[in-house]
């Protein structure tokens, strides 16, 4: 099931994916059963949202793709090979949907793009076992953990390099009932192939992330993790168009513009 | 004015505190003007929750009292001293209320209070000078920044040092129209006092700080900055009660226990 949440006229409601319709749901992706309404949308008149509202968001767990450690040794001049599982909690504000812009910062140095699988917590979870693991998961959608490089260097913490509003679009929708062990990843700048890779490279996978974090922390329902970037990573500039597509989930779209000064 | 958050009858409501009652309001503490409702009641007969339920918490930013700089470079191993101000962010799932127990789980190594001044934002905030900085906050509270040690140390993020539920304490309530250059701050630990220090002795005061956060990142309305503590911290253990006091706001007061294992 693709489960999508959108505004229409004025108030966020979650729905049922289907071609270029969506159908309202009753009830909560989180809690029971869910009832399809009768009323019918096409996608291009709502607006996608964040696909939760979560209590919070780990923006990755640490350099997770084998070809992605060496990039990021060199960036942070840390050895990150054994780094383990390392969530960086990325803040609520920066989430938006697909089709919505990020918007850049003047003050940022080089923002880059990371086109990440994301997974979405189902019901909390504190200290369960890597078996039973994905009982706690929802489903998955795309995700953009959108980094400047200089402050992540830099800073003592993760605030300004992945916090700033619309930094972390998630979309464009849920996808439950999915085998997340072997998804293929394709990253788009203005409509060209970036990069490919596949979730069957994840040095943690996702129940081992989702037990790691629930043995120290407690996720809840909605809660978003980022599971992690492969490859190298690249600049982005106003103009741009990022697209984050997923075999299974769907694609998420968006372009970037530069904030405007009041 | 002091403005409670507070559960009554299984539901969140904004209440006027004056001694030992609380009367609830009509309106949001961030929308317009509140108006006070016929419905008071004794403050022993709620549930004081979270000041806030904000976009963001941010759970320090950095050492922030010429005393506590040594300790903190001792600890991390880190120069300390010129690092401006740097938020850590803290999970909105620490978050909880005075009098509610602060939450130790087995898997954490030394766990230590932090009591500290906390700025509550009343206006969304993006490049707002250091002389308009206190025209975006709504007031302060109390805060204990609960954190743990060990992986303060060695974790690349906070997520495990600040981010379990409950290690967060905000309140009692929200002081407005409060003068935050000169606050005494009492820590007590079963109730003998700990430490006292002045807000005064501030590193970066709190219209430093409101502005520094919002040259790059954006700050909504409810969200929380704590603003450091001062001195050598202590280890607290289960059967503590921990309190963090400040003059013209209230007394937060928070009894510590263990986890119990299901």
């Amino acid at each position: 099931m693709k489960l999508a949440r959108f505004r229409f006229e004025g108030r966020a409601r979650y729905g049922i994916v289907e071609g270029d319709l969506v159908t309202e749901v009753r009830g909560s992706p989180f809690r029971g059963k869910l009832q399809r309404s009768n009323r019918t949308h096409r996608l291009s008149e709502v607006v996608l949202l964040p696909v939760t509202a979560p209590v919070q968001v780990f923006g990755g767990v640490g350099a997770n793709y084998p070809d992605h450690v060496a990039q990021a040794e060199e960036t942070s001049g840390r050895k990150l090979g054994e780094m383990g599982i390392q969530p960086f909690p990325k803040s609520n504000a920066s989430l938006t949907g697909s089709g919505s812009p990020i918007v850049l910062t003047p003050e940022a140095g080089e923002v880059h793009y990371e086109g990440e699988l994301v997974i979405v917590i189902g019901r909390k979870a504190r200290r369960v076992s890597k078996e039973r693991a994905l009982d706690y998961v929802l489903g998955f959608t795309c995700g953009n953990d959108v980094s400047e490089k200089e402050s992540w260097e830099k800073d003592f913490s993760h605030w300004r390099s992945k916090g700033i509003p619309t930094w972390g679009p998630v979309g464009p929708w849920i996808a439950t009932d999915l085998d997340s062990s072997n998804l293929d990843v394709t990253i788009r700048m203005n409509g060209q192939v970036e990069h490919r890779f596949n979730t069957r490279d994840l040095i943690s996978d996702v129940p081992t992330i989702v037990s790691h974090i629930s043995q120290y922390a407690t996720l809840f329902p909605g809660d978003l993790i980022f599971t992690g970037t492969s490859g190298t990573t690249r600049a982005i500039k106003p103009g741009d168009v990022v697209e984050v597509e997923i075999s299974g989930i769907g694609n998420l779209r968006n372009p970037v513009v530069m904030e405007r000064r009041r």
